[in-house]
């Protein structure tokens, strides 16, 4: 288990930490080895060797290895990030609760760089007509007013008594929320594959990148073998 | 494969609708005589033995012959009850997108009687202090006009030319989404064992509420097992 | 629900059979166009346009239409063809137990043929060195011999009394046991990509092989879109 | 993640070795608290707080704070341990080979006292009639010869030129084969309920008991919350 990783900013009140890993570049070789070896040699053959054999089990999707090393996060995303986060099933989360929980009082407000921004030609769901900076700045604003109007609908009516659960389905879908993400490392290699394509979103992409450096950091062979594959630079 | 069934309404603008089933209670029973006998033997024991069977394989938590039975559910539900429906992680999702659609134009109103009802003594979550019918109404209003705006916002976001994937994000957590669910019968009832829970939040337990009703007409006696024995009425 | 397909010969003494399948192209196309559409729309687009979404949907990995769709299979196969079966943990399984049942008597002998191939030039594990017919024919009577006494020792070990649970040890590897399989469509895919590649062994890529010839009569799009796409001929 | 444990023996031939665990109980408690308090607090609220909440989570089932722990164990155990073991779809496996791997040698032999004891009244499938201590005797020795000689077949066949993976066919289900299996803490939970139950075969519960000492020691009160809690002694 690594010392936990700094608090890396993601968006503009966002944030993503390395709370703890598992396993290592060695423990994907020990693992692969046993179908050949058996054994509980803890042996060390050479960081060379290492390397060979764990660009080999990732070209040829021999993913089993790399299940037994993983790492949790701490993230804090709007929840139309976390939304399209859940839908992979392989991670175990904890995030905060509406029905619990009051705390929510930040919203994710895009830069105008990014409201005039289209994404990639080939994908169409991003695609916005956003004419210039001005018209950018106007919509920034709509947001902006919007999400403070809602913040506020929110709190008047905890207020009023409504309880938390109810009061809650005003707040937008840009609220930032918070949550716990474990999942092995073959698994955070599919979340990083469709994560980090073209036609992701850009917010989900920005904690797609942040998470590949952290991985990167404690697997070097293990995550760079797919980052080197999949041209994730 | 059943025909598919009606399309039931669940909250003010929600519903569910059963598209189709597979197996039946006569297919739990096969898998799990594999166990003992073997053979492909289409035998049909007498409804009674059957009947003994399953409840005591429903008793024992011995769960994988409920695994080849299943159901596929059309819902139509306020993003906060998906936020939690998407929390089973053995279902199979495909749900409206607000990437590629702009459909988004119903939203939760919870209805007098809900604002005022505190829940159990016991679900703190749920609990709340609208003082009565007048107040009620008052927040019940508030939550409709705030609505209103945020749909009016969002369109008007994309008439500026913002792209459907931000401008959905001022949408509330309220809005209606629709999706298809697939799992198999046992995934099915760990679902109602939570969804149907005392503790659990009246949106989602409305659609549990349709689901063990749709799925007991298909399992009379596989779902009726697991009704009788967690108490589901 | 399709009717139950023919029992399939497999291996000397194997089989599958079809038992049940769910869903079929159109609900793939319908779970696709959720996404887009919302709506619980039965409208029936022309075939054409449903194999042209389908095709892409498989390209582009677009795995979750694929889920609402499954088939259960009675297998019959040698428990090593079995371990390997069992390692693709998204499957449901009920099998024969020796805990339970003593009806073990059959079990798998390779013909000469396939004692004396070598497999694929690239794959290492399959390789043998059998010079030719006759050294295999005393190989097939070696192994012959061998399981004939194995099965002699295992109900001589319960007529002394021994339990069901502890005879059961001397079994040989290659005794046919008998199972039920339940996967989606999507999983299925995941298995005959493993299962049917060069690199399988010769007993579960017989398996596979009737999988996908079953699979293919009932999803003649969807399965045909990964077969055309994987070159499964 | 901890040292690694010591190398247990189980049953004569078998053993155990805690390799690695991640988390540990005040992760446990800090996932949980997400859901009310957000934040990435390190705070370290008092041991007793810890205790207290860890064991109203594991009386209420809320099993997903628990699942950001786990441990990776190296398992050799007889190979019809490891098809029991094996239908835990939730751990992640690497296993000895049979296609790349000759080195299968030993044997599970059980004892006179084993080969007499009856199991639990109520567990049909243990029992056995062996009289007294010399038909067991003999019976273990009909055990003994038979794997010796199946373990010269093996190897002649071999010898023969038979391919590894043909060969390993006469290999008996008491061989001991070797792997490393991880899975998180809620899951190793699911694990011991099932193989620490009076009807698990005693085999595989003399490697759960040696799994939840092991646990017990790295997860003193999220382990010990569900010992006391199901009456693992």
């Amino acid at each position: 288990m690594e010392a936990e990783g700094p608090l890396v900013s993601v968006l503009d009140h966002g944030a993503l930490k390395l709370i703890q890993s598992y396993g290592d570049d060695s423990m994907i070789c020990r693992a692969a080895r046993v179908s050949v070896d058996g054994g509980v040699r803890e042996g060390t053959p050479s960081k060379e060797r290492d390397r060979v054999l764990i660009r080999y089990l990732a070209k040829q999707h021999h993913t089993s290895p790399f299940e037994h090393c993983g790492a949790t996060f701490y993230v804090k995303a709007p929840i139309f990030v976390l939304r399209q986060w859940h839908r992979h099933r392989t991670q175990s989360y904890n995030e905060l609760s509406g029905r619990y929980s009051t705390t929510f009082g930040e919203y994710y407000l895009p830069t105008v760089e990014r409201l005039i921004t289209e994404q990639s030609q080939d994908s169409r769901q991003g695609q916005g007509r956003v004419k210039g900076p001005e018209e950018a700045l106007m919509a920034r604003e709509k947001i902006r007013e919007h999400c403070e109007k809602a913040l506020e609908e929110y709190h008047s009516l905890l207020e009023m008594g409504v309880s938390r659960e109810l009061a809650r389905s005003v707040l937008p879908l840009n609220v930032y929320s918070e949550m716990y993400a474990t999942a092995n490392l073959w698994n955070w290699t599919r979340f990083l594959k469709l994560r980090l394509a073209q036609d992701a979103q850009f917010e989900i992409r920005a904690y797609a990148k942040a998470i590949l450096a952290a991985l990167r950091e404690v697997f070097p062979t293990g995550m760079g073998a797919f980052a080197e594959m999949e041209g994730w630079g």
